[in-house]
């Protein structure tokens, strides 16, 4: 049987447990030109959150009653499509459930002698995209920048920062609590990391910026983009990844009041999404592997077992309390 | 005898008329190497607000005590520099007061058979080189596109719209009242208008813009900031170029609530400061003296007189009491 997680009504604010409804329904077939896939692990991923929302996006809502959309990676269990064998492993929006069958569109072939299973749908997967393009191409970041990140412990942030390290930038990472700030400069190798959940995050910048931002990757919003903005230097470059601290907001999202010091400092703040790299995609992997392979990129995965689980997991991309990418094992 | 105007106190909010006060004072002498300008016009600008306001910004804030900043053009009247002879015209940095002598650093010499000399500190001054390197350098503007002006019956606004049009741009303003909008449509030539004062911002836009905004040039910050972002297309420029409605806010500004709206459409909201383009001033004035020869660009000037009104002239910048680029003449 297929277990599937089915959205079945549009949370307001943050998720609650029935938000969503397990169905157990029977597997699906491999029509003519079709692959079915055991899924072997889900990626839970903080833009989820926003595909629940009935508003125009970058990317369709997920309809009620829909299976939950997320990346994937699993086997190829049966292939009637000519470019898939059996035994592949393969990753692509598979949704959250333990069978999918589909025509192979947006689906890839992976190398498991190469890295993991959750690799894939972490650093080398839609995660690690996101950090690659958002900090090269959109940050345009230069030796000797100063970069300040922040969700700096989460699947983006910790990339997005080693990527700027390798590319010889400064690299200050916000993040919650002692133990993810330890990790940054320790496991991570930043320059320094400023506890929100501790510390003044204006004093904590200014300590560590001195000299004020050259780019700032934003993953969180609120207060804390507004504290990198009152720290800019000339040219600064803002990356708009996400802002966690505003998806689940009932009323209008807190915008940021320091903008016009994008003005003063003639600086740029950019929104992206990964999806229009897709055709560079490949030569990223292969930059972000080599990385990996010389040590210099460490992947970081927090793997939770079993799809009836999802609510809990999925509740910790709010709470933090993860390490590094959230991933949900759903194989039997 | 030179009549100066004094920074006598900090605005808090709107500034009072007790913010400075008229001195009467000898007329300086023009040492070896300066000469003595006798100002004609001084140049009123929104911009004024915040040199004011004792705060880090992209100029040093005017000092208590010291002559109001302002941009002013005038006459030559004493010369003991061998650049400039009496008679010349020239413009620059010269402040609210009658006389100025200064070494000429940053003053430039102006031909006023070409244009008359409130122009000069108008559509070929600061307004005009705001309006022309904010459309095409930071808007990048291309022929096609549909362009939002915020305080499009401004100096700035009308100047940035009317080279949207030459440009081959739809282009649609904002501005308060009828008369206004009229303007806009009937003497500029944009292609529609909105008035704020009278109308729904969101539907105006809506109705106006009903493929979406490609760029947005914002003068005014606040409520029409949102209702621009929340119908950017893709890759969308804003370009920030001022945010009269917040100026005299005693709290803080309101930040831009839809500014995840850069995200969704992969868009760009870039700060300017004009002082970043003097290299190239005299390619631009080129340019817009040739557009209103050929009578596809209008200057228009609202033109006061007397020092003496300087502060009932400088709410007009506020009250929205003017037409087109606000000019105080002071010579008696």
């Amino acid at each position: 049987m297929n277990k599937q997680l089915i959205l079945s009504k549009r949370p307001i604010g943050m998720p609650e447990a029935d938000t969503w409804t397990l169905q157990t329904n029977p597997i699906p077939e491999a029509k003519d030109g079709e692959i079915l896939i055991k899924t072997h692990y889900v990626s839970l991923d903080p833009a989820m959150r926003g595909w629940m929302n009935d508003a125009k996006s970058y990317i369709p809502p997920v309809q009620i009653g829909e299976v939950m959309r997320a990346g994937n990676i699993g086997e190829v269990v049966k292939s009637n499509h000519p470019k898939f064998e059996v035994g592949d492993i393969v990753t692509g929006w598979g949704g959250v459930q333990q069978y999918v069958a589909t025509d192979g569109k947006g689906f890839y072939k992976v190398d498991t002698k190469l890295a993991p299973m959750p690799t894939y749908i972490g650093t080398l997967g839609m995660p690690g995209m996101t950090a690659y393009f958002g900090i090269l191409e959109v940050g345009k970041i230069k030796e000797g920048d100063t970069v300040l990140i922040s969700g700096a412990a989460g699947a983006v942030g910790g990339i997005a920062g080693q990527i700027a390290k390798i590319k010889g930038c400064r690299v200050i990472g916000i993040a919650g609590g002692p133990e993810k700030c330890r990790h940054l400069v320790e496991d991570l190798g930043f320059d320094g990391a400023i506890d929100y959940k501790n510390e003044n995050i204006y004093a904590g910048i200014k300590q560590h910026c001195p000299k004020g931002i050259d780019v700032y990757f934003d993953n969180v919003g609120g207060e804390i983009l507004d504290a990198a903005l009152a720290r800019l230097r000339m040219h600064a470059r803002i990356v708009i990844c996400g802002a966690i601290s505003q998806y689940n907001n009932t009323g209008a999202i807190n915008g940021p009041k320091n903008y016009l010091s994008l003005l003063v400092n003639r600086a740029t703040m950019q929104g992206m999404v990964v999806m229009d790299y897709a055709p560079k995609y490949k030569e990223a992997a292969q930059n972000m592997g080599m990385w990996m392979m010389e040590g210099k990129l460490k992947s970081r995965e927090d793997i939770y077992e079993g799809i009836e689980n999802f609510y809990e997991t999925f509740q910790r991309l709010f709470t933090g309390e993860k390490k590094g990418k959230l991933v949900l094992k759903v194989i039997e």
